[in-house]
């Protein structure tokens, strides 16, 4: 049962849109009046200082039982981890929806990554499709023990994504598209809990994780390729073998051998860390219950 | 007279194409046999390493004749000044032709920035955009004594700009559009130093910078205003006065009020750290002399 709802910013001290969303609301006391009471975090409040994706560590990798349950103090991420653990958490308590908010550098537009340890977050994804068609929607894995996100303190929980979006920039559009989803999202988390009836189509599309590409590189550790030009900005459109995936720095071009699929995340700046050129998904179609 | 061509990538270490383009045309030994020797320079190597747009401050505001006659080390950003200035310079010498690769955020398109020391700056601009009309020329400052770029430390100097590319980000696209804007400039320059004849037009149109325009800040020093969805991405169209300049985070919208002008680096993610918006600029034509 959802007592509260955490709207949570900065879990990415580059993405600007949620630190300055989440304090626009607490200005404007948007949702001081709600049913069920609406709070506030900054997540990684030192990395937002700076503009920078993170400090020592990714927050949003940095929520494991082993970080949560240690008492190393030497990862800024990973004290500031299990604060948010404190506040927010403890990561078995569910009486909390979170909704934390993201942007991406990649073409994705507006999409929802959504946990589906509960029917509620697939069905809040849904009443925001029905108001919002364009908005996507990713299924992220089951198994909470595996998670390291902060969504993972909760079984109700959400993250927005939005994007293309450069780190470090503001953008208006994207801003106030964000927003909206935020309003579906609470209306819809109240009309839950005043049992009020919202007809839900019955089923919902969604995109789940198959496979994360690497780039290519040379032995000197440089990237050897960029993501094909007939590729970058294709987010949630086919890729198909043989179709072109890697313009190679000596000139050849190097084409997709996978399954056919939906590639999200395609250049995305954050994944250059983590070597990722792009990641696959394939869709599919699940009942929407409860 | 030019005598060596140098060109640098990397002056910015979150700005991927320069330093993956002069590691790309070394291995090509694209310019090897060149009548005029091409050399290449990563500039910021230690913000290279760390996809920062530097360590301590920025190298392209760290060549005035203060830093480079000065001996502190404590700023990584003023020490590497002087040894660039040592390989490339010294400042006063003016037998090289410097490129300096930059990327933005804004949506710029391919611009080059021409300093208008020498004449050959702006006829090898006109060159290049005989053959890629789209491409913007900016005319920046005649004083060199003021000048506190990189490219200051020749006459002989251009900055390529292109954008939209978000920071720590390689794309295909802008990459190759780079590489032909390099193959144009290096062509010009050694005909020139053959004594070829080129026809060139007798004019150049040239934007200029008037103003910056900063962005309103709030008593606590967050930004109060984003740059107005109106505006975004309109780098070069005309801007005039009582057109929306601003979306402030209370709801309301503040207008330009300024001379009418051409914006350029809308909402750049490097010019938050110096709080500008966007930078004004009046067009102007300008004979080709020489």
């Amino acid at each position: 049962m959802i007592k509260k709802i955490t709207i949570v910013g900065g879990t990415h001290g580059n993405e600007l849109i949620g630190p300055y969303l989440i304090r626009k609301l607490e200005q404007d006391k948007s949702f001081s009046q709600s049913a069920i009471p609406v709070d506030y975090l900054l997540a990684n409040t030192e990395a937002c200082k700076r503009a920078s994706r993170f400090i020592d560590a990714d927050l949003n990798r940095s929520f494991t039982d082993e970080i949560l349950n240690n008492n190393d103090d030497s990862v800024y991420e990973h004290r500031r981890a299990r604060e948010i653990n404190q506040l927010l958490g403890p990561k078995a308590n569910n009486d909390r929806f979170i909704i934390d908010l993201h942007s991406t550098t990649s073409n994705m537009g507006m999409t929802l990554i959504v946990r589906d340890q509960a029917a509620f977050n697939l069905q809040a994804a849904s009443y925001v499709q029905q108001h919002m068609p364009d908005v996507k929607v990713i299924l992220s894995d089951r198994d909470k023990s595996f998670s390291r996100t902060l969504n993972s303190l909760s079984d109700y929980a959400m993250a927005i994504e939005v994007g293309p979006l450069p780190n470090g920039v503001l953008r208006h559009d994207q801003f106030a598209e964000t927003e909206v989803v935020i309003k579906h999202l609470i209306d819809f988390t109240l009309m839950r809990h005043s049992q009020q009836p919202t007809a839900l189509p019955r089923t919902i599309d969604v995109y789940k994780v198959t496979e994360r590409i690497q780039y290519p590189k040379s032995d000197d550790g440089h990237l050897s390729a960029m993501v094909h030009d007939s590729l970058q900005d294709k987010d949630f459109e086919g890729l198909k073998p043989g179709m072109p995936l890697f313009q190679n720095m000596d000139g050849t071009v190097t084409h997709y051998e996978g399954e056919p699929g939906f590639p999200i995340f395609i250049n995305e700046a954050a994944y250059y860390y983590e070597n990722t050129a792009l990641v696959i998904t394939r869709q599919e179609t699940i009942a929407l219950t409860g």
